[in-house]
C-alpha cells in the first residue's frame, strides 16, 4: 500500500467570490438601521413593519411613495430619500418593481435586502427574468439578498423581526440556542410555530424562499458561526450548493454543534413530487444519508421529530454511552420504553447492585429498583425526589428518562433539582405537556417513545462527534495522475476501458488486483499460464463484450498446457461464431484467485454530491442481499473499515464465515483507493469491481469495469 | 400433492369451561345494580363511588361497615346485607379482606367483582396466595373477576364508571366506537387520557391488572362482540391466553373491526425489562409480528401512534387502494408528505388530466394541481373549498390529506363539507390542533407525518381485510398420523431422527424429497447409485453426526461405480478414524438435485404461540441475508406463496435470477406440508429443511433435521 497521506483541504471551492461574505451577511442580519420598502397599514407591509417596529432597538424607516407616515413613523418616498444607507432593506412591493429597488439599494450602499414579495421564478417567465436580474445585482454588487418569495428572518438577540412568520401581536419566541432554517416560507413558519410550541428556544429563524442569492446551505453556513447558535434545525428541499452544504456539515462537526435536518424528496414518491414542485435535482437519498452519517448530521423523519430532537439537543448535554436510566409508575410502560430504546440503539441495563440497594430502600418491597425503575402505583411520592436523584447519580446510566404521568409542583420541583445536580441528558415523558419544565429548558415529551428517540438522537450525535475525524483531501500526486491519464487516453472513444487497463489504473491507487497477462495467441496464453502457475482463467478482451460471462468470453479453472490451449481456441471460436464482426483485442490470462467471500466495490458519481464509493456483498447475490454501504470521499481508512462493518446490516462481519478483521482492512484499502481515484481523476465516471475475492489474508480485484465520461 | 382440504375449526379450545361466559360478563359489564364495597369519602373508595354515583342510572349501594351513609347514600355493612344480589360489586378494601368478600359475593349470586385493591401477587407470597384464592373462587363459582390491582372499567353507553382512571369531576369521554384495553391500570389511565385528548371517542375502557380471572385477551374477546365497539386499542404485555388472543384476532378480522395493539417486550431489551417486571414469557416478537400480519392486527410503535391510528380507524372509513390525495400551501411540505407516504406503502400519484384541469382552473397559474396539490401561499382562499372538493371527487385518489396550517372557520366549514360529501378516508394535518374537527370525528394531527402514517394504517387494515381468509385447521388424517408415529417410534430416545426417516415423514405431508436409498455396503451403494442414475451423494447416517458436512460424513457428485465405491469406503474410513466409537446406521445414497436457488424451510414451536413455519434463503447464506418469513399454522397455500414473496424483503422474487412463480408455488407446498405436520403431530418439536433445492419446475428437500420432544 502506498496511498499518499491526506494533507490538503477538501475539494470545496472557496465561496467568497460567489457568495456574500460573512461580514456582509453580518451587517444585513444584525443591522443598526432598517428600511421597510412598501411599509403600509394593511397586509404584509403592515405585519412586517409592525413586527420590526415593536422590538427593533435601531433606526427604522418606512419607505412609501404615497404616505407621509406609516403607523406613526415618518415615511420616505424612495430608498434614495433615506437619511442614511441603511444596513438592511425589507422590500415588500409588487414583483415587477423589486429589481429596480434592489438595484437602487445596492447602488446606494445599503447592506442587503430581504424580499418577501412573491411573483418571481415560481410564477412564470416574466418573474423568472426579474429574479435573474436580482441574482445578477447580488453578484455584481456583492449585495446579499434573502428571497424573493420568502418570509424573511428573525434575529431574536438583535430583536430584528424582519418577517411575517408570526403576527405582530404574538409572543416572541423565547431567546435561546436554536436556529431554524427553511427554504419554504410557509412551511418555515409552520416549523417555527411548532418549535416554539414544543418548547424550543429560538435565537434565529430564516427562510430563503426562491434563493435568488442566499440559499439554505449559505444561511446555515452563516448561522453555524454565530456563538449563540448551538443547534440548527433545517428543512431541506433541493440542496442547491452541495459544496457549501458539505462545508457546513464539516464545520458543524468541528464546532460540535448539532444540525437536525428533515430532507424532502428522499424517496421515489418524494422525488417525483419534488420534481413537479421545484424542477431541480434532489440527489440520491442514499448518498445524502451517507453524508449525514459521515458528518454527524442528525436526520429526523418529520417536523415533529426535528423539534423533539432539537429540544433535547438545545440543552447542550451529551451522553458518554448508550445506557438509559428509566423510571416509571408502571412496569408495562417501562418495558415499552426499553423496547423503543433498543430500536434506536439505546440500552436499559440493570443498575449496579449498590444503586439498586439504595433505591430499593426508598421503595415498596414489590417495586423494582433494577432499571426500568418501577415505582409502582403504590409508591410513597415523598420519596420521588430521592429515587430520581439516586437514579441520576448512578454510574450505571448515561441519561435519564422518567415517565411522570402528571407533572405537578412536587414532580416539577424534584425534576428541576435533579436536572441542576446532574450533567446527564434528561428527557421527561408525560401525559400531555409540562410547560413548567420546558420553559426552563428541560425537555418534556407527550409520548415516552418520542422521549426515547430524542435521547437516541443525543447518543447518536455524541457518538458521531467521538467518531468524527477531520478528513483532508489526499495530496495531489501529479505523476500518478499523468500516468493514469496516459493509460486512459489509449481507450478514448470506447464505451468502456478494457479490463486489463482498468486493473492497471486500480493498481496505481494501491488496489490489489489479480496477476495476469495479455495473450494474442494460444501459444502466448500457454506461456503466460505457465508463468502465472496453477490453474488460470481466460477472458476475451473486446469493446463489444462488456459482460464477459454472459457472452461466452470467459473460461475458468484451466490447468495444464492442453486445457489452456483448448480453452483459448474454443473461446475465440465460440465468440466468433456468435458474432463474426466482433473484434477481440486480446485474451487476458489470469490467475484463479481463491475466495471464501466475494465483495463488490464501486465508484459512482452522484449528480449533486459527486464521487461516491459503495461497498457490498459481491457476486450474483448483491441484488438479493442489498445492504450496500456508501461513503463520500475524502474518507479515512478507518471510516472505510467502519463502512465494511456495516455491509448487509453488519451481518457480513458477524456471521461465522464472514469477513475477518484483516479482510475488512483489505477491503477498506480498496475503498480508499477508489475514493482517491474518484477525487484525482474526475473524468473517471464509474468503476465497478465485482468481485473482490477474499480468502485468508488476501484480497484481489478479479474483475473491473471502468467507464470514462465522454 | 395430496394435502387434505382444510375443513375443521382451528385448534383453539372452547373457552366456556375455563373462562367466564359472554353472558356472565355482560351482566357484570352492563349492570343494573352495583355495590361499592369500601366506598368512602376519602381516597380511591371515594373517587370510584363518586364516579359511579355521578352517572350510573341503575341502583347503587355503598357497602361500609363503619358508616351509615357515603356521600349521602345509605350504606350497608356487608354484601350480605344488600337488598339484592347486585349485578356487579366493586371491591376497594385492603387486600387481606378481599378473598372473603369475593367469596361472599359469589355465594350470594352477585354477578361479578371488580377489584382495584392492590397488594396481591405483585406484593409478595401472602398476596399471591390471596390472589390464587380469588382465581379458585372465580373458577368454582363461574364468578367473573376484574383485577385485582387494576383501575376498573368504564362503560360509556351504560354510564358505568367503575374506575378511578379519571377523577369524578372530569369531563366524560365522548361516547364513540373505540374500546381501550390495558393490563396495567396506571398506564391504562395514561393511554385513556391521551386517547381522549387526541380526539378518540371512547365507548369502553378496561384495565385487567393482575388478571386473577379476566385477562386482556378475554376482555378483548368480550368487547369485540359489542355492536357499539368498532375499533379496539390495546396495550399488551405478556399474552396470557394465546389461544383466546388468536380467537379474538380471527373474530376481529371476520367482523372487520380493527385492533390496534402496542406490545411491550418485543425487543431483547424489552424482554429483559419484562422478565424482571412480570416474570412471564413474552413470546418471540417475530412470531407475534407474523400473527399480526396474518390476522390484520395493526401494530403501533407507541401509545401516541396507537391513538393516531385509532383516530383514523374510528371513522369506519376504509381505502380501496393506496393512492393519497395531498393538498398543501407549500411545495416542500407536499414533497415531505409524499416521502413519508412511500415509507408506509402509500402513493401520491399525479391526478387524472381532467381533474388537474379542473383544479388548475381554480388556482393561480404557478400553483400545482398535479398531486401533491400545491395551492401556494398566493392562493385565493375563496376557492379553498372548491379545490378540496375537486380533489376529494377525483377517481385518482383513495384518501385525502390536506395540510391546513391554521384551521379557521372557513377551513373547518370546507373540511366538514368535503367529509360529508365523500366516503373516502380523510386526515387533516395542522399546526397544533383542530378541536372543531376532532369533536365531530374528523381525524386531525399536529404533524403531517403522523397523518400519513394513520392513513397508512387504514390502507394496511383494508388490505389485510381483502387478503384475509378464514383458515380452517386441516382435517385430521388418522392413517397418516398413525403411520408417521410408527416411523418416529423407531427413533425413540435418539437425539434426532435420522435423515432418511425424516424425509419419509416429510413425504407423508406432500413435501417433495430427493430420491434416495440406504446402503449397508459399498456394493449396495453402487447398486443404489445405478438405480438412481446420474451422479449421487453419499451421506453417513449416524445419531452421533447431526451435521454431516462438518464431520466428513458427506460425499457429493460421485459418478460411476468406481467413484461411488471409493467414496463409500473413504467416507466410512475417515469417520471411523476421527472417532472409532461412532456407530453408522447406514449410508444414504441420494440423487444429486440441481439448484439455481436454495431455500430453507423449517418448523419451530414458540413457547407462547405454538407451531411456526419459517421460510428463507437456504444454504450458508441465511445468516448473512436474514429476512426469513414466519407463518403460524393453519394457513392456506396462498398465504404461504405470499410469505415466499416476502423473503429477504421481497428481493428473492424480484431479482433477475430469483424464484419463478412456479418455484414459489412449490415452496408454498413445502410450507403448508410443514404447517400440517406441526398441527397433526405435536410431538414433532422442530424440522429444519436446509436446503430445498430449486431449479426449473422442480424443488426437492435434500437435507432435513427433525427433532421429537422428549
Amino acid at each position: 500500500m502506498d496511498l499518499q497521506p491526506h494533507a490538503a483541504t477538501p475539494d470545496i471551492p472557496e465561496t467568497s467570490d460567489e457568495l456574500a461574505s460573512q461580514a456582509g451577511l453580518e451587517r444585513m442580519f444584525s443591522p443598526q438601521s432598517i428600511a421597510v420598502v412598501g411599509a403600509s397599514e394593511a397586509s404584509l407591509g403592515s405585519v412586517v413593519f409592525q413586527n420590526l417596529h415593536r422590538d427593533f432597538p435601531g433606526r427604522l424607516y418606512p419607505v412609501n411613495q404615497r404616505r407621509a407616515e406609516v403607523h406613526g413613523v415618518a415615511a420616505y418616498p424612495t430608498v434614495d430619500d433615506l437619511p442614511e444607507a441603511v444596513d438592511m432593506a425589507v422590500i415588500l412591493t409588487p414583483a415587477a418593481t423589486v429589481p429596480d429597488i434592489v438595484e437602487r439599494c445596492a447602488a446606494r450602499g445599503i447592506g442587503g435586502a430581504v424580499v418577501p414579495s412573491a411573483g418571481f421564478a415560481e410564477a412564470g417567465p416574466e418573474g423568472r427574468a426579474w429574479q435573474q436580474r436580482m441574482t445578477d445585482i447580488a453578484l455584481s454588487y456583492a449585495f446579499p439578498i434573502v428571497g424573493p418569495n420568502c418570509n424573511g428572518f428573525y434575529n431574536n438577540q438583535g430583536r430584528v423581526a424582519a418577517t411575517f412568520a408570526f403576527p405582530a401581536d404574538s409572543d416572541r419566541p423565547k431567546m435561546g440556542p436554536a436556529a431554524v432554517v427553511s427554504q419554504s416560507g410557509g412551511f418555515g413558519s409552520y416549523i417555527l410555530l411548532k418549535a416554539i410550541a414544543g418548547g424550543l428556544h429560538v435565537g434565529w429563524y430564516l427562510s430563503t424562499g426562491n434563493e435568488a442569492d442566499l440559499n439554505v446551505a449559505r444561511g446555515l453556513q452563516y448561522l453555524i458561526e454565530q456563538p449563540e447558535v448551538r443547534v440548527m434545525l433545517t428543512f431541506l428541499e433541493a440542496v442547491r450548493s452541495p459544496e457549501v452544504f458539505l462545508n457546513v456539515a464539516a464545520r458543524a462537526a468541528e464546532l460540535g454543534k448539532p444540525v437536525v435536518a428533515v430532507k424532502a424528496g428522499y424517496t421515489s414518491e418524494g422525488s417525483r413530487a419534488a420534481l413537479s414542485h421545484t424542477a431541480s435535482i434532489v440527489g440520491s437519498g442514499d448518498v445524502y444519508d451517507a453524508i449525514c452519517r459521515q458528518y454527524g448530521i442528525i436526520q429526523a423523519a418529520s417536523v415533529e421529530q426535528m423539534v423533539d430532537f432539537g429540544l433535547a439537543l438545545q440543552t447542550g448535554r451529551t451522553m458518554s454511552g448508550r445506557r438509559l436510566g428509566v423510571m416509571t409508575h408502571s412496569g408495562g410502560s417501562g418495558v415499552l420504553i426499553a423496547d423503543v430504546a433498543e430500536t434506536v440503539g439505546l440500552r436499559v441495563p440493570a443498575l449496579p447492585g449498590a444503586d439498586q440497594e439504595h433505591l430499593g430502600s426508598l421503595m415498596p418491597s414489590f417495586a423494582s429498583p433494577a432499571n426500568p425503575v418501577d415505582l409502582t402505583g403504590a409508591f410513597n411520592m415523598d420519596n420521588f425526589g430521592a429515587v430520581f436523584s439516586g437514579l441520576a447519580a448512578s454510574d450505571g446510566v448515561d441519561a435519564l428518562l422518567p415517565l411522570i404521568f402528571h407533572v405537578g409542583d412536587r414532580e416539577a420541583e424534584a425534576t428541576k433539582n435533579v436536572y441542576a445536580a446532574t450533567e446527564k441528558a434528561l428527557a421527561v415523558a408525560t401525559t400531555l405537556s409540562a410547560p413548567t419544565l420546558t420553559e426552563v429548558g428541560i425537555p418534556a415529551y407527550s409520548d415516552p417513545a418520542r422521549a426515547v428517540r430524542a435521547l437516541g438522537a443525543v447518543a447518536e450525535f455524541a457518538e458521531s462527534m467521538r467518531r468524527y475525524q477531520r478528513v483532508e483531501r489526499p495530496a495531489p500526486f501529479p505523476d500518478r495522475a499523468q500516468k493514469v491519464r496516459a493509460l486512459l487516453a489509449r481507450e478514448a472513444g470506447q464505451p468502456f476501458v478494457l479490463e486489463s487497463v482498468a486493473k492497471q489504473v486500480l493498481a496505481e491507487y494501491g488496489i490489489p488486483v489479480s496477476r495476469e497477462a495479455i495473450a494474442d495467441s494460444a501459444d502466448a496464453a500457454v506461456a503466460a499460464a505457465r508463468e502465472l502457475g496453477g490453474p488460470v482463467a481466460l477472458k476475451a478482451l473486446s469493446y463489444g463484450l462488456p459482460h464477459k460471462s454472459d457472452s461466452g468470453a470467459l473460461r475458468l479453472g484451466l490447468a495444464g498446457d492442453e486445457a489452456v490451449r483448448r480453452g483459448y481456441e474454443e473461446m475465440l471460436e465460440s465468440i466468433r461464431s456468435a458474432n463474426p464482426d466482433i473484434k477481440v483485442e486480446g485474451v487476458l490470462v489470469q490467475e484463479m484467485v481463491p475466495a471464501s467471500v466475494e465483495i463488490s466495490c464501486g465508484l459512482q458519481r452522484d449528480p449533486v454530491f459527486g464521487p461516491v464509493v459503495a461497498v457490498g456483498i459481491g457476486g450474483a447475490l448483491i441484488e438479493i442481499v442489498g445492504g450496500a454501504v456508501l461513503l463520500v470521499p475524502p474518507f479515512t481508512h478507518r471510516m472505510a473499515a467502519d463502512a465494511v462493518a456495516r455491509i448487509a446490516g453488519g451481518r457480513l462481519r458477524t456471521v461465522s464465515r464472514g469477513l475477518t478483521d484483516v479482510q475488512a482492512e483489505l477491503i477498506a484499502t480498496v475503498m480508499t483507493g477508489l475514493g482517491t481515484l474518484g477525487l484525482e481523476i474526475p473524468e473517471v465516471e464509474s468503476v465497478d469491481i465485482n468481485p473482490v475475492r477474499v480468502e485468508g489474508s488476501g484480497a484481489k480485484a478479479v474483475d473491473a469495469l471502468l467507464m470514462v465520461s465522454a
